[in-house]
């Protein structure tokens, strides 16, 4: 790859601007930031690439170019570089909802463009470019959307690229995606967040210090609780239909609980108990989490 | 102290043992297991202490008694044992829930005998003999309850006996633990099993492989998922009360973060990302989580 241009320096631009660097997959990395913040911390961290202000010169001198900037901003930018933009460019996102800012994309970017979206299901509750790592991508699960409309080589190219990026590929319709990521990813954040906010609502009426006894189970809730606002904020209005869905779906789990509790059914709760214990086993037979008790932090 | 009792050897039974012994605390350790599973991996872990079948002998010989069994286990063993109690007799639980279970303690032990209980803030999503620790209670918080009629010599005696075991000492009435710990560490082990079992309808009905993607979110929740399910079928059933009243104030907050995605509400739904991501830094200033993004996983 000759040029590649990376739109966003945050947690997610950084980290696979320092795997290009490393790996040496590109001659020039153009690094563009809207945030202020950002850019000093860029400077002070002295990473590699060239920070760049004039979007013309680095969109048409390069054939990657990846949105990592939170979904809300992708029109605006798009705006901007529209008229600098090729079908031979190769245009990529890392947002974590598809359906609806495909719709966005198709919407705003110029005719005969392709945009072959990614989604590498790596992250954390820490953002900005001082938490990047050159392996965050490592063993981790990279989705490609295959959209009704794609191009083969960009998704091949694309492939490739998130190899060198230490993924592992797989292939699915934005849909799918949605539907997914919904229960495996969207669900958990905004069960996080409510936990949170219902102990916050608890303390704040009983007067209670509760948060000093969180150890209990809250603290693990509180981890994924602390995530990026604006991104998660983009999340849950990108995918508002699944995710109502889903937490549908989990108030009637909730409510049959509750239900099980107060009957004190002995029978229908073990049941339940034993039968979601089963899935922890498979999440580390699946290498999709440490296997140590309490996430190896002693 | 001279001699000891411990009732039930699993996480919390074998890591009191292993302490008690490490720091010589006691001349004799007396271990009651009735599980011929954890018999056999005493054995196999050539832990410390007696492991005796005839109670009489151990409950007259012992200034200390815990129960480290199931809540629900209580009854048959007080039963058991009545008849060899005096009122000198320290006696203390480690359970996770208070109210009624002192009910059920007052109920059937002897008359003019005391039980003071103890809930250390420590456990694991693994369970059994071979995951002890004695430095399992280090800096942990232990909650000390005060009920109506309570000896004083015997909650000083406990004090002291837990600060030996590592832990921080709070004393408060069963009716404030239970409503503390029904927000900070029932209703989050609830969510938890519910979340993943949402998981799973989910994955039966759409015929969609979710769990390989569960490093999204999902996976934090199957940890405390996978905790032991009779433990924590006596936790729900022991402070349905106040369980019941947290997946109320739950719910609620789930259906008003429903309705903000729905309806778009941008100033809504970022004002609450933002208020409940505080949290986490303060469960890390009080020390009652590890200071690393991810946990430390990697």
């Amino acid at each position: 790859m000759k040029h590649v241009l990376i739109i966003g320096c945050g947690l997610l631009g950084s980290s696979i601007l320092k795997r290009i660097f490393k790996k040496k997959l590109a001659k020039k990395i153009f690094v563009y930031e809207k945030s202020k913040k950002n850019i000093t911390k860029f400077k002070k961290l002295k990473l590699p690439g060239i920070l760049i202000k004039n979007l013309e010169i680095a969109v048409t001198q390069s054939e990657l170019i990846i949105f990592c900037t939170p979904m809300s901003e992708y029109k605006n930018i798009i705006k901007k570089i529209n008229s600098f933009l090729t079908p031979k460019h190769i245009i990529t996102d890392v947002g974590s909802s598809k359906s609806r800012s495909e719709k966005i994309i198709k919407k705003n970017l110029k005719k005969n463009i392709f945009w072959t979206s990614s989604h590498p299901i790596a992250g954390s509750e820490v953002s900005g470019p001082e938490n990047g790592k050159q392996d965050l991508f490592e063993k981790k699960w990279c989705v490609l959307i295959k959209s009704k409309k794609f191009n083969i080589n960009h998704l091949k190219f694309l492939s490739t690229f998130w190899k060198k990026m230490g993924s592992k590929i797989v292939v699915m319709s934005p849909e799918r995606h949605d539907k997914i990521f919904s229960i495996t990813s969207h669900l958990p954040h905004l069960i996080a967040y409510n936990l949170v906010k219902s102990a916050q609502d608890f303390e704040k009426k009983q007067k209670y210090d509760l948060i000093k006894y969180s150890a209990g189970g809250l603290r693990d809730f509180s981890r994924i609780a602390a995530s990026n606002e604006v991104m998660w904020r983009d999340i849950f209005f990108d995918n508002k239909k699944n995710v109502s869905k889903a937490i549908n779906l989990f108030i009637r789990n909730l409510n049959e609980f509750k239900k099980d509790i107060n009957s004190q059914n002995n029978k229908s709760l073990l049941k339940k108990l034993i039968q979601t214990k089963k899935v922890r086993s498979k999440i580390i037979r699946l290498k999709q989490d440490i296997n140590k008790p309490d996430f190896g932090r002693d």
